[in-house]
């Protein structure tokens, strides 16, 4: 590929669903000029109540797929797939490959005041541990307290993020986290971040909540400016966003549609177990 | 193969995870003599929130897979696959197949005193409006309501079965269904039997709860014997039960202990996008 077709090539992003829909978003503020093609595994959602062969597996899957589309870079959209895939994946493709965690972790280390971190997200990236062992990489002496919060995701799919049991099972899992002394927690769930102001309502003030898809946008941006790949636009053209899923859930689009500040136009539906 | 050899055969039974243990549990109970190969779709789980394409082209997968293993009759134990992928794979596959839903809706017709019925089931079943249809092919005159519950499943795989969310989100759901006048109410999700007990104490005593397992191993029992192909038993033999899973969820096994009245042992792990 010419550094000029190269440039032009879109970023491709993927999640189990619908939650990388945050990070594509972020990206799509911050890199104005690039084109995205997102992939959401519909028709295998969730990814965080499975294993790690299986969440290799699937995103391996869709890597493949994402090439015939002629990305120049992936983002890992989907904190499970980051923790649990990316190191796996980044070995087997000759391609940049991205994760959501590292940017999460080292927002966290810089956020923190009192060296105490909290984390959130799937049962899969909590038993991974991959968020510890990534802080303690930067600064080792950081104390890192992560809780697995399985239900914030089915109650932001099945649109409960208004009702009272919402609130209700935040504080379930929360209490214990808001009795230690964290003063920054990252939101290791794409859909975290749908819930946020109830969440920082509960913890309060003094601890600082870190959404990775902020930071994951300000990495790709790094990444495609040192490789020489960043889309530089030009005078009347407008990035382009393809989406495609591997299940016609209408839910989805009507979802994109609540999530990124544009119309998502109909998807496309892809049999990702072919790839 | 002989008939003596069919009737050795074991009976394949799949659900999507862990709900259609409950028919498999109903079945060992009122067929202690056949043998079960029961296949839970666990990297895929849930279907109840996709499309009826990918529910069949999951179903054929699992069926073809089941035949591998000799089945002689194949159980769809999983309410959304009976409901969206019967009739399609009963015309593809040259095996006898039965679902839930027939038996279910059955049970219900035979039940309700004023013709007046209620179904609770995921999104996929409910939008299928397969229970009405069957119902009414049943008996036209009868009134069917149904209603979508898709945070009971979360719900129940998460371990919140007795948790007061659980008693909120049930009045959530059911209050619209508790004030109409149904006097038979189908728990059209296998997974809603686990939460049967808090299910009618809120409906009241005047609702009879109808759980389809029960009635689907009663077809079974009737299916193998005018097939000719009911295991005898015999001398001495114990029935074999093997579980087969397409992620090695380790939960598996810790909720199939919950449910079957026996030890489960190590489940084998499929690559079911193989087959």
């Amino acid at each position: 590929m010419s550094t000029q077709s190269r440039k032009m090539a879109p970023v491709g992003v993927f999640d189990s669903g619908v939650g990388g829909l945050t990070v594509a978003r972020e990206i799509s503020r911050q890199l104005p000029d690039e084109n995205i093609v997102y992939f959401g595994d519909t028709a295998r959602v969730p990814y965080g109540s499975k294993s790690r062969n299986t969440i290799i597996r699937f995103s391996e899957q869709i890597i493949r797929f994402l090439k015939t589309k002629q990305v120049k870079a992936i983002v890992i959209a989907c904190n499970t797939a980051s923790a649990l895939a990316l190191d796996a994946v980044r070995d087997e493709f000759d391609i940049p490959i991205m994760g959501v965690v590292v940017p999460g972790a080292r927002a966290a280390v810089e956020a923190t005041r009192n060296r105490k971190v909290g984390v959130v997200g799937t049962d899969a990236t909590v038993q991974s541990g991959m968020y510890t062992r990534v802080i303690h990489g930067m600064d080792p002496d950081i104390t890192v307290i992560e809780k697995a919060c399985p239900l914030f995701v089915p109650l932001v799919e099945e649109g409960f993020k208004e009702h009272k049991v919402t609130q209700e099972i935040i504080e379930y899992y929360l209490e214990s986290m808001r009795n230690t002394d964290i003063d920054a927690m990252i939101l290791g769930c794409t859909h975290y971040p749908l819930l946020r102001s109830k969440i920082r309502a509960y913890m309060g003030e003094k601890i600082q909540i870190v959404n990775p898809a902020y930071e994951t946008a300000m990495d790709l941006k790094k990444l495609l400016s040192e490789k020489d790949m960043a889309n530089e636009g030009g005078e009347g053209r407008h990035s382009r966003y393809s989406f495609y899923v591997s299940d016609a859930a209408e839910k989805f689009r009507r979802f994109a549609n609540t999530v990124m500040p544009f119309d998502v136009p109909t998807t496309n539906v892809v049999n990702i177990e072919e790839y």
